[in-house]
């Protein structure tokens, strides 16, 4: 026999149960934006390499999957050419097109070429996988969903807040504890000023993102390493230490930012948008510094509570998503939601609605043929009604059938043989508690339509 | 200005209205195949180049997209290895993976790699895109859907059954008036034994097949010039201009096969299909050939009736679909629909109904903080009941916002200024009819309830 064929590794199938699962957070996910009147759209799997390289960094344009132009892909290419050539750059040759790495990209490029057709502001969603050559590990994967909408052509923060309430509403719908932490790239950017430290923000919040795991001695420690002086470590205090409430917290950030307009301006950004999110979880977290060469404004997190997994939706408000492609001044804001990880949380909660993951409802067990006759006829009335039924397709013996029952999960199976047929009824028996009734077909339908 | 963007050739973006079109085409064809207990996989877009080449018969392989090993893909070849091999030989060395050809083979894999954990029958449906270097021209892309739905692991008849009964009840939602024309291809051979040309079956079934393009006297010719003497031509014409109802044609062939017990075979299988589909509108038609070289048994066909396009829909039984990957002996039947060319169907018949492609059903003006804020909550609540809302989100001239309501095709406009405010009341504007009318929340959500 042959080898067991296999798939490329940081590749998976999804088998009929995880299908299930996935399709439950998709739709979750997609009738929240579409009760916020996001629309979705498609772009191809299949980007021109010139719109993807350069946008994700040298190391991006190494994780970019190339595809191989089809035909002569040497034509026209010397001996010479083809062996003193870096490999990058004979890749370039010898390849036009790339996967998608991401959906952002895709999305300006979307922006850019129908820029005639959109409405502004655009609000869109958009769920398609995306590929990365990263080496695979547990929970990487070179194959994955991204789930993400935007908000382009609007700089009202009023986006941030409903964004937020989609967040809100999404996790509530899933059944998990959530908190969304929210910071501004202004009030990042503000602290850098204050303390006359513009280039180190970065190491300041990688430092500051410790304080729980190494303690304030250590994070001070690590800030003098990154060169910081002490006068500005001093500084720093009342910012890695900041805590109480949301209103608390910005009041003290009010006081030290006092003197930077970029830094009051994010504080103000901030206020707006928590005053609007009565009841939701949200908690400023000066620490959350995602994508901070990208995001512009608002940053925010989502992180589950009752699981230890890192953030399972982040995003943020950016400028210029469309600068790249030629066209300017176009701010958006969007959010990610990480399927993969959500995922994870709803397996480890249990979290999936029964009905949810549920397929068939009913089998109808193959007697024969003229029994089977019988069936067609009741379980055509039967998915009329709606119900998911089955009928097993051979007559094969009644152990195999209940374990193909069983497998499926199925919670009720109908028997017709030849008493039934004679009485005009059908013996229903529940799966779980092993119970049998005689009924008929209105009887069946009625006691499995919820 | 940078050049404008653009994606592959052969691609395509889908915009929001096209989207909300697949959408309710993709989630009609999922609930039906769901009502009979099929199940969804999905396997990676990117399988390896050995479980893809030699699948799809020698141009398969050259329509192959073929993906370039990441990191250093030359690793190990000598610059004469590079220049003195075929393009295909280079190709195989330099590519280990390959996107998806279609959902057959992937399904195959699929079956073989996880054969551990699956119950038979396995009852799969599959909607995922493949991809084909194909030349690019109308109506056919290099990046496109398949919807594809299989049953493995067994030979009844009744699976067959219910394959064309979901097509019936697919197209039916649709409101779609299809005739599903249905062949087998055991009559076939036997048509082949008889006339004793097996070894002409293929020119046979192309001849019969283009009857409808080029005509008796040419498909006659047709015949003679694939080496058929004059007596087997005068056998087969009863057969190529067969006509009357299913029963009148399945007794004139059973008369020609007498002699032929795979004939026969073929004509009881049709037989038997048939009588279990009564109401559904099914057609015996001998022309029908499709994917000779691949089915065995029943084939089927759908075509629209009232517009001009070729097959919509297609499929049959198999044998042995999996022993390409050692494991022999599995047979199974499945149908694939044609989804871009239902989109066109149903675009063309205007068929599509209002409620599944509409998307926004209500717009707030925003006519400032303190109306917004007020709008806010009135929103929440309307959202609540599920009803799709937004608040547009700048305080932009009413000109503004109004065009985007028209450009969304959002069907109703909630107006609400200081006096509505003052009165708790919302200003309800039907866009299509321009009335106007005060509402409380509560109103507004009951007459947009349906």
């Amino acid at each position: 026999m042959a080898q067991k064929p296999s798939i490329p590794k940081g590749t998976r199938d999804f088998s009929p149960v995880e299908m299930a699962k996935r399709n439950y957070i998709f739709q979750t996910i997609r009738e929240v934006y579409a009760l916020y009147g996001f629309q979705q759209i498609e772009t191809p799997a299949m980007e021109n390499l010139s719109t993807l390289m350069g946008k994700y960094g040298e190391e991006g344009d190494k994780l970019l999957f190339k595809i191989l132009n089809s035909g002569d892909f040497l034509h026209g290419m010397t001996p010479d050419e083809m062996t003193s050539t870096s490999t990058l750059k004979l890749a370039s040759r010898i390849c036009e097109k790339g996967l998608r790495y991401d959906l952002t990209v895709p999305f300006a490029r979307y922006v850019v070429q129908h820029r005639d057709e959109l409405t502004l502001p655009f609000k869109r969603y958009q769920v398609q996988p995306v590929w990365r050559a990263d080496r695979p590990q547990k929970g990487r994967y070179r194959e994955f969903y991204q789930f993400d909408g935007d908000v382009v052509g609007s700089d009202s923060l009023l986006n941030e807040v409903e964004l937020m309430q989609i967040v809100d509403t999404v996790f509530q719908r899933f059944g998990v504890r959530v908190c969304i932490k929210i910071n501004n790239r202004k009030i990042l950017t503000g602290i850098a000023e204050v303390l006359g430290a513009a280039d180190k923000i970065v190491d300041i919040t990688v430092a500051i993102d410790k304080l729980d795991k190494i303690g304030l001695d250590n994070v001070n420690a690590e800030l003098a390493e990154a060169g910081l002086t002490q006068a500005q470590i001093d500084r720093l205090q009342p910012i890695i230490l900041l805590s109480g409430t949301n209103d608390e917290k910005l009041q003290t950030m009010r006081q030290v930012l006092r003197d930077s307009e970029t830094g009051l301006k994010g504080i103000e950004e901030t206020e707006f948008i928590l005053s609007k999110l009565d009841g939701v979880p949200i908690e400023l977290d000066l620490t959350l510094a995602r994508g901070l060469n990208y995001y512009t404004g608002a940053i925010f997190e989502v992180k589950a509570l009752d699981v230890q997994i890192g953030s399972i939706t982040g995003g943020g408000r950016y400028d210029n998503l469309t600068g790249i492609f030629g066209m300017p001044g176009l701010s958006g804001v969007g959010i990610s939601f990480g399927v993969d990880r959500i995922f994870d949380v709803l397996n480890q909660l249990d979290a999936y609605p029964r009905e949810a993951v549920s397929t068939t409802q009913l089998l109808f067990v193959n007697f024969g043929e003229r029994e089977a006759d019988y069936c067609l006829k009741a379980i055509s009335a039967v998915r009329r009604a709606g119900i998911r039924a089955e009928l097993y397709p051979d007559a094969a013996k009644m152990k195999k059938q209940m374990s193909y029952a069983n497998a499926k999960q199925i919670p009720f199976v109908a028997l017709v043989g030849e008493s039934e047929m004679a009485e005009d009824k059908i013996t229903l028996k529940n799966m779980e508690t092993g119970e049998q009734q005689s009924v008929t077909v209105e009887e069946l339908i009625e006691s499995l339509t919820p």
